[in-house]
């Protein structure tokens, strides 16, 4: 379930003329573009964003990145992207920041349904003028490289159907791979980029069942090299997506100083789909509240902002 | 140009029971068959389908096969499947027949338009409940691997740009990996897999004019393996699909006993879009026309079906 609280009812013309009046003046009225902002869903912030430029001709987003700065801008400039068009552009960032990031690339490519990684394949095209797949592969070689052209390629079926006995098969496979070390990984990255999520889950429970411990722990125990840690998180986010983006958060606020760029990414992602969910599983992990680690260790309008995504009350 | 000559004006609902009263009897009437079928579109054989469906409770396509045989049977009823659904067929078919039919997945990736190939991902997850890259990449290994899954799982971009300075970097990655034969195979996936067409032929071209032939031509002094018969057919669809199409034809009717997969595959899948341009390019390059040279290989109602799609007056 979402976390953010909208308000129903407002009028996109009214919103665009009350966030014309909150950019006034010398610096921007944050309060007024939080509370009109934080409370309107996707759908109302694209109407917004059209009257908006209907009537002053002028991009609210350009407006929005002119008039406020920092961890706010950079939220607030997430938030306001179509969601396909925002994975788009953190892919990008993703890629041009290099292995300190793949794992971006690979959350997201592993978490969206198959229509919903195609459209962001799409807004790839229209923004950048190139594919996704082009930029990844141009970044990386080897196996990291088939590893992240596979994820982000992938257009994988969606039935229910489960094959157990290849589900043994391939738990083996993984199996003899992990154990070894420097196994066969062409054939875990076949087995991860091309499976169906449902079968994939299944493979993952017969590996467990058979060795007592779930294969993304396994490989933590080992995780060295980039290739290993983006087969991690390409496994938690296909087997739990719900839990790897607890453990995000929880390491994005245990992390000193803060990383503001993983707890915006995973708050703005998901305050419409299943963030109530995610904060659950953070206070059952972690015996505090989301929003009150994140008020401690976050401040200003940032803060604010944040926090009205995660639904607290005004 | 397409060959076939659609009669308009037609009912789907008469020519449904010209179909059924057709197949009245000890023995089909395949004249009154390809008299209908030959003559009409994509979308009024849609149309016909529906109608005989709705009319007789009964599938037209199970019945035609029930009624037909041979090589006739295989060309009508590819003929009378949707075009991404026919190409899902035809995937399959070859991906099961192994290393001797790659060439025609390598063939349906490349010469199809991005949204043409989503099309047939989308057919095939609706077929078989797996995805094509699922089923390639579970057939083949390595190198093999890598290009035909690429290839299939490309969403590439389709706008005009031309990097120029990246046409050469990527002519000189493809020279040394050439040369060398056990060259960078990886690079040459990703440029093949990942760029888009147009940048593809700028890149081809400024390998012709560096080393005075074609890159598939020197390919070609040199094929030996899967590998790299796969990657010449995918550099002849992307550079030429016509040309490389009036080839597949030449291959299949020089050959012993004619190959009747090949020529039917050809003229079933271009009948509609651009044969007429084929069949020009086979006169210019053999000094005889197409539908001479089937006559005299094929026979029976085959061959007339086939002259049909050809555009031959009855």
């Amino acid at each position: 379930m979402a976390t953010i609280v909208v308000h129903s009812q407002t009028s996109p013309v009214q919103d665009a003329e009350a966030l014309r009046l909150a950019f006034k003046g010398w610096g921007a009225d944050n309060k007024a573009i939080i509370a009109i902002l934080g409370h309107r869903n996707v759908h109302q912030r694209q109407q917004i964003r059209k009257a908006y430029e209907e009537l002053f001709e002028e991009d609210l987003i350009k407006r929005l990145e002119s008039e406020i700065s920092g961890d706010f801008e950079r939220a607030v400039y997430r938030w306001m992207l179509d969601p396909a068009d925002r994975d788009a552009v953190l892919i990008n960032v993703a890629i041009r920041n290099g292995n300190k990031d793949y794992h971006v690339v690979a959350e997201i490519a592993s978490v969206l349904s198959t229509e919903e990684l195609l459209a962001v394949r799409r807004a790839y095209h229209n923004r950048y003028k190139r594919s996704i797949e082009e930029d990844v592969s141009a970044h990386t070689t080897g196996h990291l490289r088939q590893l992240l052209v596979g994820l982000v390629s992938s257009f994988r079926y969606e039935g229910d159907e489960i094959n157990a006995k290849l589900a043994q098969t391939e738990a083996n496979i993984i199996h003899e791979s992990v154990k070894e070390k420097k196994g066969n990984n062409e054939e875990v990255i076949r087995i991860l980029t091309t499976r169906s999520k449902t079968q994939l889950v299944a493979t993952f429970n017969r590996y467990r069942d058979e060795h007592g411990i779930s294969i993304s722990k396994k490989l933590l125990d080992q995780t060295s090299d980039d290739f290993q840690k983006t087969l991690h998180t390409a496994i938690r986010c296909i087997n739990d997506h719900k839990k790897y983006y607890e453990k995000v958060l929880r390491n994005a606020i245990k992390k000193f100083g803060t990383d503001e760029d993983g707890l915006s990414r995973v708050i703005v992602t998901r305050a419409e789909k299943d963030l109530r969910d995610i904060k659950e599983l953070y206070y059952k992990r972690n015996s505090v509240h989301l929003e009150d680690e994140v008020s401690k260790e976050t401040s200003g309008d940032y803060k604010k902002f944040i926090l009205t995504l995660l639904g607290k009350h005004d």
